[in-house]
């Protein structure tokens, strides 16, 4: 189906905005009213523009406050419509927007889509004569028409060729109408069609629309449910994006326009699939910390009980290892960076088929250079520039691991970290709902319920993204001020995190510190014995419990911008100790 | 009275938090748990400080979900309890907040205000024995008591001596529950009290309290009001803040302490005035613009006929007036800065009474050498640096004016401009509501409602700070990047913008351009006639209507970081224009 996206979801001015969605792949754009009128190109310009970068010009909009009016207003109304339509010949867009009346609508309720439908009528005929169809489309807060079934009834008896419908799944969904009505309105009959997602808010549907829609795969709407019905009705239009978003609102126009495109591919395969299929990621393969000098990682890594396992054959790399959590250490290209994470390897069933799906979904691939003899692994960038690796599923060490020469065996003493439980990545504030559909659409991940965790220094916004059974979390991380915290880490399993903590501290670990009034708290809490209490408090330990699951863990100092976690999950606990989050960031801004 | 403020409301750690409040002049503070469990400073070490600090310790907050459970839980509830309270001993508090419980309560609705009573009664018995008396708060979305007269019914049938109330504005007035009833609570039965302000907003009540909350005299609650009916009846403990809000947890805690404090020495005064009474400006009496070298801006206010009224006697500075409209070119200290606004002179009645009063509510006082026989102006820094000059009112030129040397009289021609009509200043995201309370409660100036002004970058704030005559406005601006975009300028007024602009475009005059394309818009909005439309658009005016009144005016080009605009106000147009924003934003992208 054609793409398309109206230019009121992108930063710039509108010629920027066009070159950005015709580079990004649209077929087609929206023409917000107001983009043109703050454009110092004339329409003919605007026309020849689209011409050239192959985009179609499929809708202009808004126009308001149209029907349900008196006779004096409807005259007014006319003319104001006429001017737009004398316009959209010169622009050369068949299609007009019309919305719901939220202002200047004085016929009574009794009486309004009778009237409506009349003057819908007349302005059909008036659009006929400049070739325009009219699509009209219940606002979620019109006064009278604020559900797309009075609009389908007053399009039906307003009876023209030129009147329509446009649907919009925030108008629709935001309200909880039941979008299976849809499947009852002729395909030809629907004009225009528009998607946006939208997180679950409780909020003012106004303020919800204006500020805070998100492009699908990003919210908690059933947009896929919602498009079936549209496509079950018969629409064939373009599958349009009308997201009004502060944030994207602000993002480089280029970057949001791609990211926008994705989240329609996205959408299509959901309802129709077409992409290579994405199955969900089966573990992490490895983390890469990047960094000029990687030896406090190293040495942590050590202190931890990992072991050295070689230097790479050809590179300035080097592994450690403990049961199957492999960090890389990267000093390659890595002039005055400190010790930061640059890369994760997910292990997924046929890597290559990760690959094209990622591809498809317009993720930009990564290139690094291989050498003969050597395991050569695809990756992709994620919207923060960290490297997601498709790596081969293993039972028991990667093949890649014998580049690595110098090292010793791994021992996996018992009670020793086993795995990599979860990877946190900090992500700047532009790119954090980008982020989220990058790891559902391309990795396959899901997104928990999000987060707010209060730290010394603002609120860090955080959303889970995992596999079902938790094989892969990927905790999103965003921090009010980067500067000031530290929201990157990565977090390993063991068996016995108290094993592991005084191995540790035998071995010289500088643990981050947890304050002795935490222990009285959570004495008070929970009720803990004291000798339990002591364990925890001798050894830096955190503690939180899900009814009779128990989650125990510690972080090392921070290293550069990283720091590592050791996590014991008991009883099946799921989550990642948000409780302790506050008092970690506390220290944290001690240190 | 005695002020105090919780933790919670401000950024870093609770030692840095303690040092804050006691530099600001808080008499005491609310202790928030999470700040204590999250310290590396035992109990004794923070009790220590207080008392070195001289802050009193005035309520340990919050104690959660105690009331109306089934036994085995209460057993807990007053184990959990105990807990706490041989803390609260440790740090010498008296008072604990119990707040209404939301998640544990399992009583059914007609016993529970029994059950409840009964339950807090043994709370009292145990909090007695440790010399501490519990306030009761009933949160706004508290499972069964949401209502401050639900908790006081409660109060009462626990009967206890050491189980009080607790009153905050924002969960009673977020209700819209009328706070007349405190009257019938006896004021020794009320053991604290919180004070929080609001925006308007419609949302979820527990997002709204944990994000959005604002110091009295920034939002929208009647707080002089509700504390005049806790004062009413017989209350006497400290007044505290207890303010959530996400910026306040990031700006920095010594300002926003200040800040904090100065919001409730305006409430207390608003209430019993003790403060030297404001009265609302009676003009502007000049702007500074300030930069190392300010020859763009002479040149454009000789375009817009202003006259060159000489130098400055002792200081290398220069004055151009037009009417009352006086501008001051400042090249003193300004080393490698661009032109911008540094400072404006209202006029007051009583300067003195102005600089006390400002002085009284912590506002900065600004000193500039001033010399013999020069007229003494004082100032007060705005949050954001600004300087604001008490200047005394003045019929013809003022007195100061006299101090500049070697230019010609203002002549004063007919239909230049006559006085400064607003001067926009920016605001950086940590100041906005601080901005808001020092220009009504320092400068009695009153807040308009504030809107949002799409730019090519994002969504500006915007919110005009006016006196009730419109003889002083002040909008302030939020831009989402104060790098991208201007919102910083001067607005002249006159009665003929025909005249000044045709004047301007004679003498040569950089106008900021206006796209073709907003003139035809304007022609469908409006259906102006030809000529109306091709005097704007040959001129580069903006116009728009309300009602029947008319708004005409046009700006500069960016000078620096400051632009200039004349504005002609017809038929009792009092906004500012905002519909044209968008197309100003746009313009001064493009060049």
């Amino acid at each position: 189906m054609r793409r398309s996206v109206a230019t009121v979801c992108l930063s710039g001015g509108l010629v920027e905005k066009m070159h950005a969605c015709a580079e990004a792949g649209f077929d087609g754009i929206e023409v917000f009213e107001p983009d043109l009128v703050a454009c110092d190109h004339s329409p003919e310009e605007i026309r020849a523009l689209a011409d050239r970068l192959g985009l179609s010009l499929d809708l202009y909009q808004p126009f308001r406050d149209f029907e349900g009016v008196d006779e004096a207003t409807l005259a007014d109304n006319l003319r104001r419509a006429e001017a737009k339509l004398a316009l959209m010949q010169r622009l050369g867009i068949d299609t007009l927007l019309l919305c719901s009346n939220v202002a200047s609508a004085t016929v009574p309720a009794e009486d309004y889509e009778e009237v409506a439908a009349g003057q819908l009528r007349q302005l059909g005929d008036l659009a006929s004569s400049y070739g325009v169809r009219v699509a009209y489309e219940a606002l979620a807060w019109g006064a009278y028409v604020d559900d797309y079934r009075t609009a389908w009834r007053i399009v039906q008896r307003a009876d023209h060729p030129a009147i329509g419908i446009c649907l919009d799944s925030f108008h629709i969904l935001s309200r909880g109408h039941d979008p299976a009505g849809i499947e009852d309105i002729p395909g030809e009959r629907i004009f225009f069609l528009q998607l946006a997602d939208a997180p679950a808010l409780s909020m003012d549907v106004l303020s919800w629309s204006r500020h805070h829609r998100l492009f699908p795969g990003e919210g908690s709407f059933d947009l896929a449910g919602f498009l079936g019905h549209v496509l079950a009705a018969g629409y064939d239009g373009p599958l349009s994006l009308e997201v009004f978003n502060d944030t994207f609102r602000r993002t480089d126009v280029r970057r949001t326009a791609t990211h926008a495109l994705r989240s329609l591919v996205w959408l299509e395969d959901t309802v129709s699939p077409r992409l290579t299929p994405g199955v969900p990621p089966r573990g992490i393969d490895f983390v890469e910390v990047k960094a000029e000098d990687t030896t406090d990682v190293e040495v942590a890594l050590g202190q931890l009980g990992f072991t050295f396992r070689g230097r790479h054959r050809t590179k300035a790399v080097r592994l450690w290892t403990s049961g199957s959590a492999r960090v890389v250490l990267n000093e390659q290209q890595a002039r005055e960076e400190v010790p930061h994470l640059a890369a994760i390897g997910v292990q997924v069933d046929v890597p290559e088929a990760a690959l094209a799906r990622a591809a498809e979904l317009l993720a930009p691939a990564v290139h690094r250079r291989t050498y003969a003899a050597e395991v050569p692994l695809g990756a992709v960038a994620a919207p923060d520039g960290t490297e997601v690796f498709a790596c081969p599923v293993v039972e028991d060490d990667a093949a890649w691991v014998a580049e690595f020469e110098g090292g010793g065996p791994d021992e996996r003493t018992a009670g020793a970290v086993t795995r990599v439980d979860h990877v946190n990545l900090a992500q700047p504030w532009s790119d954090f709902d980008e982020a989220v559909l990058f790891y559902s659409a391309v990795l396959g991940l899901r997104a928990d319920s999000g987060t707010q965790v209060a730290g010394p220094h603002g609120l860090v916004r955080s959303q889970v993204m995992r596999t079902p059974d938790g094989c892969v979390r990927l905790p999103l991380n965003l921090a009010p001020d980067p500067s000031a915290m530290t929201a990157q880490h990565v977090a390993f399993a063991c068996d016995d995190v108290v094993a592991v903590a005084r191995r540790a501290l035998a071995a010289g670990m500088r643990f981050l510190p947890v304050p002795a009034n935490y222990y009285d708290d959570l004495a008070a809490r929970y009720g803990l014995d004291e000798s339990r209490l002591e364990e925890l408090r001798s050894l830096n330990l955190l503690y939180e419990r899900d009814g009779e699951a128990e989650f125990v863990h510690f972080y090392t100092r921070t290293l550069g911008e990283v720091f590592l976690e050791v996590v014991q999950r008991i009883g099946g606990y799921d989550g990642y100790g948000a409780g302790n989050a506050p008092v970690r960031l506390a220290a944290q801004g001690r240190a």
